[in-house]
């Protein structure tokens, strides 16, 4: 269900982005009880210009190796398990070398029937009743 | 009022991705009664790894053609009409040799008042009140 | 807060691209009222085919100039001040010489505790209740 896209500065090879999204998706799992097969995901290289972070926001120092995450989930998640997400993914990050302080993550929150995983159909929502 | 992001492997020519697109609009137009003038699409091509989707969740059996798309749409469809629409596109998807279950959806909901299509106005809002 | 993501045509120098994320953050500071620091930013550039916009949708003339601005926000701002944000980056893109028929936004509006700056942190939620 999540649909996962991942921001990162150009340079970094293939086999780190791999991780970055496996970091990502195991907190899904773990956090948010994502099915392990619900997996996808878009990774994004930019230009360091173009991957625009303020260094100090918060009091939080970030660097160039700053991650941005944006998930597209379905709504009905408590704060506790957001929180627990939050904590997962910086906790998986950092376990690859990075800084907690560059795990930016930002949820979106749309309604169950907005996914459609294949077949034109939409996977999520309740079965469509057969005409009287 | 549709902002489509469209994501897909690298290496298809600029004509395949046209129609992509095409066939995309062609659906919000069938199914959500979308204005034929109102497209506005992003595309974007991925390296293998960076497109990363799984192959079988659901028991869809996916494959490296997958099309990744989310629509960002102003709320008040309802289930039916989200219905049409992924089969619409899943439809058309087909109609240019693509497997439905590469059809991948997503929709994100906002406020009507949430768009500005130039010039600076909430073009979908209703109209400013004059100064009493 | 905001993610804000800018889209537009392939071939302007960094330097230019830099003075649109400028335009778009004075924007969000002054109608917003988003701390100067608060900037994450995510331009992507695109080649004349994947970046798809209609000419003449509700009589606004767009060229290929065409700035597609979409931005991640905490909800909860009023109209007026969405009414003051699109004003201000269509002003904004104009002092730069833009056109201010090509500045095209949308805004996607979530809950506060919905972003974690780094740390793991839900940056924006009430404090965590002690256990007990």
């Amino acid at each position: 269900m999540p649909l996962v896209r991942i921001s990162l500065r150009k340079g970094r090879p293939a086999e780190y982005r791999r991780r970055l999204g496996d970091a990502v998706h195991r907190a899904l799992v773990d956090a948010f009880g994502v099915p392990e097969a619900d997996r996808f995901q878009i990774l994004a290289e930019h230009e360091p210009g173009d991957l625009v972070y303020d260094p100090g926001y918060l009091g939080i120092v970030r660097t160039s190796d700053i991650v941005i995450i944006q998930l597209t989930v379905s709504a009905g998640r408590t704060l506790a398990q957001k929180r627990a997400l939050f904590r997962q993914i910086a906790d998986n990050l950092a376990a690859l070398g990075l800084r907690r302080e560059d795990a930016w993550i930002n949820l979106v929150e749309v309604a169950k029937e907005n996914w459609s995983f294949g077949n034109g159909e939409a996977s999520y929502a309740p079965p469509e009743k057969a005409l009287a």
